[in-house]
C-alpha cells in the first residue's frame, strides 16, 4: 500500500474550535454538579470529597498537569456539597484556582488538610461524605476520621467515573482532534523510519510531532519497541536499533484540551517473516470481530457489554490454537484520564456499554524474545445515533517500510 | 556579566559512567534491604510491603516511568520478607521486572492483589505486615485486610523515605549530572529568548535541549512564566509572550539514570524596573542566608534541622518588611523522586538534617498581579565531610537579556 501522508489527517484545532469547547466545559459544569447531587441524594450522604485530577477539572475547572498531583499537595481536591463547591489549595495554587475555577469556592487551607476538615464540612453542611476510597491514601483516610469523629465517612469508587464515560460531543472531538494528532505525527515519521535508528531516538521525534503539531502533551510516555521488544506489552524504548526483517510497534497519544488518544501500530521494516505476517493478521481478525460485533449489536438496538466483547476478539486468537492472546484487556475508556471507564475485559461488568462514550479496542499477540502486535484503535460508540466510528484513521493494513 | 555558556557546565555522562551507576545500584541493594529488614526486627513486624514507584526502584531495580504507576495496577508493588522478596506483576511487566528486578521472586498475579494476598503473605512467612499508608489507598487497605482477617496491616509512612534521604556518592553523582543537563539547557537557550517569544515555545524548546542533551526524561513539567504569571509558584506556561521589562521565570528539572533535578532561575528580559531588582536582591540575600548558616553550622561540627534553616530564610523577608515570604516551604530533598524527604518548612521536624543528602533551597516574594521571583539551587551536604556543595552551578546574579 502507499504510505498515509500527513495531510491524510486532520489538522490541529484553531483557536476558535478550542475556546468553543472550553466554554462547553463551563457549560457543562452546573449539569454534572446537578447529576452529582441527586446521586449524593439518592446514596444519602450529603457530600462528596474529591481527590483524582480528572474530577477536579470535569467538576471545577481547575487543571493539574499530569503528575502535578504528587506535589500539589491537597490543591484541588474538592468537597461537593448541597448547596456549594469547596476547592482547597495551598498558596502556591491560590491564584490558579480562582482562575480557572470560577463557579467554586477557593478555600486557602495551606498543607494539613486534616486540620481543616472539619470546618470544612461544617461549612458545607456534611454529617455523612461519600469520599473517593481508591484515590484517598489510607493515611489520610485515618486523619480525617480522627479529625471529624461524628462525621461518617462513606468509602465510594466509581460515581464520578460512571458520569465520565458518557461524553458529550465536545468531549468526543477533542478525542478525535487528539486521536489526529497522534495519527498526523506517525504519518510524518515514516519516511524518518530505517534499520539502524533507535528506539529512542525515534519515540522522541514522534513525540516532537505530536508536541508541535497540535497537542499540549502527550496522554502516556511514547513506546516505540523493535523485535523481540515487541513482546513487552508496556516496554520502555531503549537504545536498541530498528531492524531489518521486524516488527517496530509503537503504543502512543496525544493530548488537545485535556482530552487523549490512545493508539497502536505495529509496521514492518523490511520484508517481513511469514510467521510474523501470520501474527498480524490474526490480531487484525481479532480487532476486527469485536468491532463488527459492536456495529451489528448497535444496528439490532442492543448493546454488548465489555466482558463479551474481549471474549469475541480473544476468541478468535484461542480458535486459531497457535499463539498465546493477550493477557491484558481488549480495551479501555479513554477520555480525561487515558485508562477510564468503560472497561473491556475478562472481568468487566456485565452490563451494557454506557453511550455516548470511547473506548480503545486493542488486541495483541506475544511471543517473548521474538516479537510482539498489538493494534490499537479508538471507537466512539453512540448506540441512540446507531454510530461505531473508529476515531483513529490511521490504517491498519499491514505497513511495510524499506529498510 | 557575560551569559553563562552551554561549555561552562559538564558534558552528560558517557556510557561508561552510566553503567558504572547501574552497577553502584546493583551493589547496593542487598544493603538497602538489610537495613528495612533492621527496622522490621526492631518494630516488630515481619514484612513491609511497598507501593512506590522510587521504592520499587531503589529496593528492587524494578523501574516504572512517571505516571505509568497510574495504568500499572499493582505491578511493581513488592513484599519484603525476612528472607524473600516478592515483586508482583500481571502479564504485561513480567518480562521487565525479571529483566531489571534480579534478586527478587516476579510473582505474576494478574490484576487482582486481593485475591492473592493470602498466598503471597503465607510465601514470605508474613503474620504482621508494614503497610505503606500514604501509597496505598483507603479502598485497597480494606480489601487486603478483608483477604487475610488474622493478619494485621501496621501504617507506616516514611520508613523508606529516611532511608532513601541518606544518598551515596554515585546517587549525589547522578543529581549533579542531572543538573548540569538543566544548567547546560538553560545557558543554550539564552540568546534565544527574546520579547515576543511565548512562555510555551521556550518551555518546550528547554524541554527539548534537556532530553537532546542527557535527560532521559524530564523531572517534572517546564514552567516557564512572564511578568506577573511568575508570582503563580506552581504557574504553567502558556500562549503570553515575554514582554520587555518584564522578569521571566523558569522552574525546571532533569532525569538522569533515574535521579532528578530542580532549579529555578528569574532573569530579566530588557532593562528591569528598580522595585524588581530589590526584590531579586532581597530573594538571593535569604537564599545566600540560609546556605551561609548551614555552612557555618558544619563548619562548627552540628547540623541544623530543616524548620530552621527556612526561618533563616524566610527572616530575612520578613524582617526586610517590604514584600511577603513565600507562603510555600524552603525547600525539599530530591533524588529518585523530585520532592522527598528531608523537608525544609515551617513544619519540618526539629532534628538534624540527614547527611550525606541533597535539598533544594528556593526562597521566593510573589506580588500578585506584578511579578515574582524565585531562585532555587540544589545544595549537596555531606556533614562528616564537611562539605555544602551548590550541585548547580548556573550564577544566581542578576541576568539582563536584550529585549
Amino acid at each position: 500500500m502507499e504510505l498515509p501522508a500527513p495531510v491524510d489527517f486532520a489538522p490541529p484545532p484553531n483557536a476558535v474550535t478550542r475556546a468553543r469547547w472550553l466554554e462547553a466545559d463551563r457549560e457543562h459544569r452546573p449539569g454534572r454538579l446537578e447529576l452529582l447531587r441527586e446521586r449524593l441524594a439518592g446514596e444519602g450522604v450529603d457530600a462528596y470529597f474529591g481527590a483524582k485530577p480528572e474530577h477536579m477539572r470535569w467538576l471545577t475547572g481547575f487543571v493539574l498537569a499530569d503528575g502535578e498531583e504528587k506535589v500539589a499537595g491537597h490543591s484541588g481536591q474538592f468537597l461537593v456539597g448541597a448547596d456549594r463547591v469547596t476547592l482547597v489549595s495551598d498558596s502556591r495554587y491560590t491564584v490558579q484556582a480562582r482562575r480557572e475555577a470560577t463557579d467554586v469556592v477557593v478555600d486557602e487551607i495551606g498543607y494539613d488538610l486534616p486540620a481543616a476538615w472539619p470546618r470544612l464540612l461544617v461549612d458545607v453542611g456534611a454529617r455523612r461524605v461519600a469520599v473517593e476510597a481508591t484515590a484517598v491514601s489510607h493515611a489520610l483516610w485515618e486523619r480525617l476520621r480522627a479529625g471529624a469523629p461524628d462525621v461518617e465517612l462513606v468509602p465510594v469508587d466509581g460515581w464520578i467515573e460512571a458520569m465520565r464515560a458518557v461524553k458529550t460531543p465536545d468531549e468526543v472531538e477533542r478525542i478525535g482532534a487528539a486521536c489526529a494528532v497522534a495519527d498526523r505525527a506517525l504519518a510524518t515519521l515514516l519516511p524518518e523510519i530505517r534499520a539502524g535508528v533507535t528506539e529512542h531516538d525515534l519515540a522522541l521525534r514522534l513525540e516532537w510531532l505530536m508536541r508541535t503539531g497540535g497537542a499540549e502533551a502527550l496522554a502516556f510516555d511514547v513506546a516505540c519497541l523493535a523485535g523481540p521488544e515487541a513482546a513487552l506489552p508496556h516496554g520502555t524504548p531503549g537504545d536498541r536499533p530498528v531492524r531489518d526483517g521486524a516488527v517496530l510497534l509503537f503504543d502512543f497519544g496525544a493530548q488537545v484540551e485535556g482530552y487523549r488518544s490512545d493508539m497502536t501500530r505495529t509496521l514492518f521494516v523490511g520484508e517481513p517473516a511469514e510467521r510474523d505476517l501470520r501474527v498480524y493478521d490474526l490480531v487484525r481478525r481479532a480487532q476486527q470481530a469485536a468491532i463488527e460485533t459492536l456495529e451489528a449489536r448497535v444496528l439490532g438496538g442492543t448493546v454488548p457489554d465489555g466482558r463479551e466483547l474481549d471474549a469475541i476478539s480473544r476468541g478468535v486468537i484461542d480458535e486459531a490454537r497457535t499463539w498465546p492472546a493477550y493477557g491484558h484487556g481488549l480495551g479501555h475508556g479513554i477520555g480525561l484520564a487515558t485508562h477510564e471507564a468503560p472497561s473491556l475485559s475478562r472481568s468487566a461488568p456485565e452490563t451494557p456499554l454506557p453511550s455516548p462514550t470511547v473506548f480503545s479496542v486493542e488486541p495483541g499477540i506475544y511471543l517473548e524474545g521474538e516479537m510482539g502486535v498489538r493494534i490499537e484503535d479508538l471507537v466512539h460508540l453512540d448506540a441512540d445515533r446507531g454510530i461505531v466510528e473508529l476515531l483513529t484513521r490511521f490504517p491498519r493494513d499491514v505497513l511495510v517500510l524499506p529498510a
